[in-house]
């Protein structure tokens, strides 16, 4: 098993459809959609339009977040998927995020998060079993 | 200049004090003040008191997100702070965040976001110079 908290994807896509990345109106299914898709559990959610255009969205989950901000003149969204739990999550999540906004290139990394919890915090992984 | 549309620092803390990340109500000034000190924009944000201890919360900004996951019971802090603009931004953030939740350790990345779209978008970003 891996070691650390939680599993981040850290992905730019490029090449997407401007006009669908403009609006949080048209960004709003498409990541809300990613949440249901990915079986994660939405805490609270909160959108913002740039003017003239573009958008930048967080949805706060009880497994961390799902994060957006889009540069329609650069066909350009970043994403972040951040999930403690079963990693599948955070794969589905990006799947379904692929599929609806269609990059044309995309560049990914997957990090884990706390990855060094053994050895700073020995003690407290021991205390924390005993719970 | 780099490329790219901004600064992400991920960053994990650990050893800190546990008491310090255990609740919403400590947490809350931390954040908060890193927004301020790093000179940031807030449009919103969100926070989550997890039972029986730990926090999560989401910073919208117009520069792009804040955000933070504590597990006190391994005295770690996972953080976010991606901005575009000026990257010095997030760095004063960054310290800030150091200086108020002393860790004795950190495992720190800086990633360019975006940093392809030279490549990717050469005719948007021609475009985008004429607004």
């Amino acid at each position: 098993m891996e070691v650390g908290v939680g599993i981040h994807i850290i992905a730019d896509f490029y090449g997407v459809d401007s006009e669908l990345i403009a609006t949080t109106e048209r960004m709003y299914p498409i990541i809300e959609g990613a949440v249901e898709y990915g079986r994660l559990t939405k805490i609270s959610s909160d959108y913002y339009q740039f003017r003239p255009k573009g958008a930048s969205g967080i949805v706060l989950l009880a497994e961390s977040h799902l994060s957006f901000h889009t540069w329609p003149e650069y066909g350009l969204v970043t994403l972040d998927i951040y999930t403690c739990g079963d990693p599948r999550t955070a794969d589905d999540a990006f799947a379904y995020l692929v599929d609806k906004l269609r990059p044309t290139s995309i560049s990914t990394r997957k990090i884990i998060r706390g990855d060094m919890i053994e050895e700073a915090g020995e003690n407290q992984i021991e205390e924390a079993a005993l719970h």
